[in-house]
């Protein structure tokens, strides 16, 4: 039987401000990213959000960034491999005094925003990330972009490792995602998307920008909770991905 | 046989600005005291200092203070319990991160600064502190200020407690610190002041500055190490312990 | 003729978070206090507001809080003067060079927070804050609570003043607020609230928590915008006023 | 004759971290490039060594960079043009706070680190800085590298510009700085690094690292106060100018 994990980010508000939909949304996902308070999230608010995803049996991951509050962590930094297996132990370790806390695991790391895309294609830097959860915990799992430097990074290392797909998002040749600045990168057509995705997770297939076929492991779909809209699509592909006996399930079920 | 413990605050660099004579102060003591970088300290630098750490065989603690660089985390700001035990879950939980890749675990909790001067005072905060300690690892020893509120929540919680005194201050007669603006506070003879560490530790008492003896248990004793003459009165205290056949040793191997 | 400023707080949204209906709010008052980066804003919201401001003719006034993002500056923190003063200088300067850019000149101070409600008790506080807007502007007004410690700073220094005024907040028999822990402290009853702001603008008189009549300076109404009830409030206080003949005018405009 | 001015950057500590011999330095340069809070310096900082400049009639410029204290704003971020105008305003207006308490004006702008590395080479990011400085006051002088993109940004907008030269770099046929990484970038013997800076000040030419002569704009040298060497050197090229009858002088005393 076919399976796949649905991952959201969450625990990004900080302070005063709020952000997301996190209780609605882990209804549906199997597994969180949670914020750790560089670019988004505060001990508060992290302390909290591993609370509610135990409470839904959701599987809890780090989602580490920048320290950049100011820019969420989208903004790219130019940092060493050694800064970046720093900032990646610090956080990951925060969030684990909290999931230890609630007697649970950390499942997993995704890193967040220009980081995760920086590392998608710099080797060093995504080497510095994989060590840095390797020397930290073994069985901690990797969520990062299909086909990237990240999948072989943790492959290079013997860390176990999770492909994520995005549905609504076009695909190059390579495997890379289409840059949103380029027309087509976004796919709005809900059930496009979906039929997508649902390749993808049977046929470990999808149609590039350039028409042609190209090979991707889908098992993280990234489903997203900020607004009533977004929240609308996950209930979506969840029921489209039951009605085709794909199982949903977290990472650390199938992941071996 | 008499056991004394000797602790030292580390780590307190930051990016580029460099503070401490680390690598010297480790060789004379037997407990370290990590900032986690709110106060001081970031991920290289906590990196770093755990690692010289574990190879002087020097236990390491977590320094978890206030997330006031600018102020050093020495400037009272009025947080709630629930506060408190989150900051203290998340910047021990980072220095894990650190203490696990090394193989070896954290010893003990000290509170920094202002958080520690007023956890010594406000048993609702100590209890914040010693709860977050309690939920993370049973095992972690709590130092803070003899006779002082931190003693007393970390007791209440049946966490492990070490008891923590100052060679060159004076005591008040309720056990507390002698305020630093009142005259007479800090001992500047450092015979007097090693004589009076040596006496609390050997007899548990310790002449009040009105006159009169008080009881104070002596588990761990703080020195600094950010100048030359800070590091020989370090290797002096050391010196006549030694000659008292006191043992300087780690707090995990003497206390219950 | 009577004559009343409204202010409000505004800016103060922070890179990805969004805070508060500042266009909306705009359109009601004549003062807006603008965050200026530490408790909350950032350099580019801080740019937007001001223009914003400028545009619908709002006087525009520089809110500067505590470097406390995470707790929005509400929580206390111990300063000393010098530190107040040099933080108040920073944050008025930052604001400045908004106002400057867009051709118009800064109306007025106004502490946000812990630090205003610290100042309004302790006249060496107040009167850091005071130095720092006079040395960096002579002519501009500092808006603090009616008959605090802020109020006589002003005084002191030869500062122009401004007293402000909460409609939906009870005051003791010393002028000073009601703790919000206090029961009654907050008036609920729009009416009421309105009631008493318009006898402190027309009298300069409200009845204490304890019944009796106080005097109270009343240049400037603080209202709210973060959400559509207070706007609904601050159109009917502003409609109020209207009626009872007072003018709702810019501080600037009647402030001597 | 020829005039040359001397700046250095200043105002470097964070509050209990010191760095820098500004005190010493102050005596023999013309122009200070004060750091304003983002990516060193605090609030009281900033104050005491404007203070300390105006003593020492040294000219006071303001040092603006990434708000990446840890990183010392040494590392590239990738920022919008509209970020960078925003930065270098709230920058520089909260200087200018300290510089109007003491009577004095703002002479000149120099970015810092990696701010001034990406404005060198980038336009857009070069246009933002300028346009704010000239925004907020058009009299500020930009103090760019020579032969750079920040040159021609300012000249551009009509802001008075004034290239900066480097005494112990070498520089590529194109006029940009050889990068660190590359053999013989930097110019470790005093005196040939002193008689190059002659040169360029006097007849406007430097040898490149290919071997030719290129043409260079020597308005201000760029000085060092870190360490005691770097003070030697100072006082060594104060000695050197002064015999070869150039005058050493602030920046507002002769550009035009």
């Amino acid at each position: 039987m076919f399976k796949v994990d649905l991952n959201s980010d969450l625990g990004e508000s900080f302070g005063n401000y709020k952000l997301g939909l996190d209780e609605e949304i882990l209804k549906h996902i199997t597994s969180a990213n949670i914020a750790c308070g560089w670019h988004a999230g505060d001990a508060l608010c992290m302390s909290k959000t591993v609370k509610n995803a135990c409470n839904q049996d959701v599987a809890v991951g780090a989602h580490p960034g920048f320290m950049d509050l100011e820019g969420f962590g989208r903004r790219e930094m130019k940092i060493t491999k050694q800064e970046a297996k720093a900032y990646i132990k610090y956080q990951l370790g925060a969030l684990m005094a909290f999931t230890t806390s609630n007697n649970i695991k950390i499942q997993h790391v995704k890193p967040h925003g220009a980081l995760y895309n920086m590392a998608a294609k710099d080797k060093d830097l995504a080497m510095g990330i994989a060590e840095a959860i390797y020397e930290v915990d073994k069985d901690i799992i990797l969520l990062g972009l299909a086909n990237s430097q990240m999948i072989k990074a943790a492959k290079d290392i013997g860390l176990r490792v999770a492909s994520e797909v995005f549905a609504d998002r076009a695909y190059n040749l390579d495997g890379s995602l289409v840059s949103r600045s380029i027309e087509g990168s976004v796919i709005h057509d809900a059930d496009l998307a979906i039929s997508r995705v649902i390749r993808m997770v049977k046929e470990g297939k999808v149609k590039s920008i350039s028409g042609e076929d190209i090979n991707i492991d889908a098992q993280s779909i990234c489903v997203h909770g900020d607004n009533p809209k977004a929240l609308e699509f996950v209930k979506k592909i969840h029921e489209a991905l039951i009605n085709e006996n794909i199982e949903i399930a977290k990472l650390s079920e199938f992941i071996k």
